[in-house]
């Protein structure tokens, strides 16, 4: 079962609640030499650490990841892993210790609320306990970790669709990302998105997002039939990140519209008989299994379910109630869904090279 | 690992090449007691099976399921599961003693051939081995196993675009699937896509389709956070169908581009103190628990990479080729994929059953 | 893999190293609605924590439990358990900050300095780093949890045989276990053993022991063939456990010393149809399933290994040296032993009978 | 679950029923360009079948291995593993045709017939369904192919204890393992044995016996921290083989009546800085991880529970009844379980070997 597990032979294991003492995540299966201490993880945190802009939740959290165990002094004094499990764990330091009564007896629509009761009886309601995208700040210290051991591939995530406004591809330049607080390799698009959110933030709305992801220097072999496609995989990954509603592999939908001819991704030969493709309709995968090509995967956020005008709903009794979700809330979670997204390609992949290395070998 | 195992608590294994003797599926953890027979079995295969009209592939393969193992007659003479293992054996028959040596000597763009050789070093190149989607024919019968334990569950699946051109989502009639060769919906789509297609197979391309697929029935409660969570299982299992490259639940893609108020959906007090819910963004999940809904899920399927036109590829040596895939395909895999998809949807929901089961109790 | 994990569907997994900040156990599955909070757990470290007499090592732990995650307040102001995560942590808080030099540099016979270094390239030495008995902290912990969902099952576990010298079986009186450092059931034994241990501590030598384990109340039917075998899940957890050596369930070695007809558990007709058992050399299970009878198993514990005699061994630079392990070390580690076999018996029919519950139903 | 899956990254899983149509082993996850055919599996079987002398049931079975997926020709012509699933399946034909009414009515003492049925509420009682030892075939399959992945290792099972009368270990020669029908390596004790077996088929009785393993060529470095020790998935598979009831690793319960000294392996400085042992009482593994020395374990076998002489017993109402198991069985099961040690043996190590190398790198 493992609910709260991830990975094949890279596997890790996060606790933790949105407004219990802290959370973290244990990694299983990390192989050891790696240069790790919290200096390295903490920039992966603080890309999406919140309270950074007006653009996200104002809640304020350092995110300071401590790691607990697994690493050690090698013979040159550096910390490195040792191949025992990597506890990283962050605190809660701006849980607000304001009256929870309302969200406890009633049922915020599109959040988890109603089907934790549903399930479980019981919930930790306090800023949505263990459903809250806090959860993520856990993958984000992990993903840095699985990043060590694919130091051949180059992970970059981009929103490239903001409440139904796409950027220009061919616009794209990479360096302008840092540049904005959209997570934009567009720097128009960003432009014009400051006015989208800055709009649904003063309406108490909110806007979905898409976010795009590009795995570059992935070799060719990675992934494995039928149910390990690193398609498969990925999918799982993204899927399960708070708020995502769809997942595409190289064209995706678009490529359900394309014929046979259109989408075919012609090869010739390249370097050391690798093939050089002409197209990556696929994505960078081909039965499962990686081309050699970029992977790349986009992933549909919707928009952020707290929101100001009163919905319709019904509380622990089962009675008509209206709920408006106060509280500290991103206008576009997907926003900082975008190194969420980067991690969880980092965790795939480093997956599968280690799958990959038990049953064909190799360094 | 386990990359050829699905499941959780319910889980089975397939195993079997297109042109080996046969291929099968061993399901672990199923109930006992469940009435099951080879005869019950045969008309989920009959749905999928190939060779029946002349817009799917030609090949003819009766998909006789034999049942091997877990099963045993009750006090009343009838086959019930026992709870241990039950493999499903299909042998294949219309292997076609062709000369393969073209495809064994070349790649074919789109396929899995490069990509199995890149990982393995050797592959099995008799219709594309262990990359076919013969494979799914095992997932159609597990599915059939699947459906016995979850008698409250109504699953359809149908295809609601094809070759770009979609339904109308306002004239589904549930019943007219079955009576077009295109798992539609919407008698006036299925006449246009008869035309749609049989343009595509004379000309030797191929399109691509989108297969929507609704559960109804799904109590609230199913599914488990964070990495268990429906939707993440969901999307697993429909990409790793063959030529699957995209996954939605819900409103999917589309939900990125609404704003919270226009997503929210609304619940007001039903019967028994469940919630009634003006729509279903959501497609049944929240949290990646099902909130009672139908559970809504879109596949979109790329189109058949096997096309008479010839393609610029390499060949095993490395050089310059260009590929031409002869034999008999569909000339729209999405179509057979219909009971591929609805096979997969019981599978996961199965599942979960079972793990809640085990976590909360109840029968 | 997750070999840090153990348990089907009630699963846990530890971090944690001797001389690092601490150590923990995430549990993954449990039950919602089960009441836990620290005070309960307590009582099961207290048992296992070391420093209490002068029989054990001096090392002082309070080894007191956080419970980080997983709980929430009940409608009665109770805390109980959320179906979440569960983290238990515990701080390490006597670390010596002695002088490691010698062990970082030598092997100790026995221990898996060593193996750690052969195969990762690397260990934290600290007290044996991740090899510590330490780590046993955590199963206990995550085994009193696990006692809460099997609350018709009472399990006993006591030293049988310290040193060579076993109990008398006819004197076993389970009043004795807490009224010895022992647990040990006989009184008279448990006199000897002072000596004993006495003995083996100033002469700074070692003894081994062998714990007896009893569930009583596990109903027929908890188990799975033929690899999630109840036996062979108890063989696993045991075996994990440090200084473990063998296992036993029922007669063991000694029911392969026996004819056919003196193995023979005889049934009788009992109450509700159930058999009554004349003998239960089976230890309570047949097939892998639990028979209803006492479920027993007997762990052997090696001597410790860490002894003031000087033993024969190489360096880090594979040169021969001699080793004398000074430090506060257990004279007889299987007497601590003896609550963390209880712990893993808990674990195991835990997790069987959430299995059971998942397969067959039932509350 | 996968209850009757074994194995971390070399996965593999057994179906069939004792007097079904047959059973198998699906391998997952097996190395491509291992040379495998029909041939080179069937003298493991053969080791193992039934009724190949007097000592053992007569059962007449060719235990004729079809590889039915997963292997391939090589560019030299061999059939060789392609990395795919390997479904080896093995026909059931010398099912008796016998009337099952008694033992379906009642339940034999020591088998599982009770024990399935208080869990499933059915079985197949025919020749003991899937509790038979007949699944145990499937195994030495599986083992066979495990043992192409590690060749660096000899692996070698003997039966070291019949009836309670053990070999003399000074007087080994494994030469003579194959020169009499116990796999005894002590001519002396196998002409004992000839007598005891003899009496006790004659008095329809039957024996138990225990059968050493040793495995030697492991590397220092195989196995891993904290359950998934190899001395805790040795354990695991060795109590997973039907009618075993104890493991033991090196010295095992010997082992806890030492003194540290004498428990001590004592190492010197040997060639390219691996140590050598003075001794191996620790059964070649440290912390879970294989010390480079031979790794040793000892597996308990009870005696045969299908005995001629009557058992008070109940039957399926719960009323009383008298057993006396007829048909054909072996006098002493433990005999033909050394073949399956030896299979489990090699499995639990060719799995380590892989999960180290996914951890650790190397070919």
């Amino acid at each position: 079962m493992s609910v709260n597990t991830f990975g094949r032979v890279l596997r890790y294991t996060t606790w933790g609640e949105s407004h219990g003492p802290g959370l973290g995540a244990v990694i299983d299966g990390c192989p050891p030499g790696l240069p790790l201490n919290e200096r390295y993880i903490q920039p992966f945190m603080d890309a999406r650490k919140p309270g950074q802009n007006r653009f996200t939740t104002q809640r304020k959290e350092a995110d300071l990841v401590k790691i607990l165990s697994g690493v050690f002094y090698n013979a040159d004094g550096e910390q490195v892993t040792t191949g025992t499990p990597i506890h990283l764990m962050i605190e809660n330091t701006d849980q607000r210790s304001k009256d929870y009564s309302e969200i406890a007896q009633s049922y915020r629509p599109g959040h988890a609320d109603y089907t934790y009761d549903a399930k479980y009886g019981i919930r930790d309601y306090r800023g949505g306990g263990r459903s809250s995208a806090r959860e993520t700040a856990a993958r984000v210290a992990a993903g840095a970790v699985a990043r060590l051991i694919i130091p051949e591939v180059r992970i970059t995530a981009y929103v490239c669709e903001l409440g139904g406004d796409t950027i220009d591809h061919e616009a794209i330049n990479l360096d302008e990302i840092g540049n904005n607080p959209f997570f934009c390799p567009d720097s128009w698009a960003a432009k014009r998105w400051e006015d989208l959110v800055e709009k649904a933030r003063k309406d108490g709305s909110s806007l979905g997002a898409v976010v795009e992801c590009v795995a570059e220097g992935v070799p060719a072999g990675w992934g494995a039939p039928v149910y390990g496609k690193l398609d498969s995989d990925l999918a799982s990954a993204m899927m399960s990140i708070n708020a995502t509603k769809g997942v595409e592999i190289g064209d995706g939908f678009g490529a359900a519209r394309l014929t046979g001819e259109q989408n075919a991704d012609a090869m010739s030969p390249g370097k050391n008989g690798k093939p050089v493709y002409a197209s990556n309709h696929a994505g960078g995968t081909a039965g499962g299994i990686s081309t050699g090509q970029p992977v790349v995967c986009r992933v549909a956020f919707k928009p952020t379910s707290s929101i100001l005008t009163p919905v319709d709903s019904i509380n622990t009794a089962g009675e008509a109630t209206k709920v408006r979700t106060k509280g500290r809330h991103d206008p576009c979670v997907g926003i900082r869904g975008t190194p969420v997204v980067e991690a969880m390609m980092a965790l795939v992949l480093a997956d599968h090279k280690m799958l990959h290395r038990a049953q064909v070998g190799g360094e």
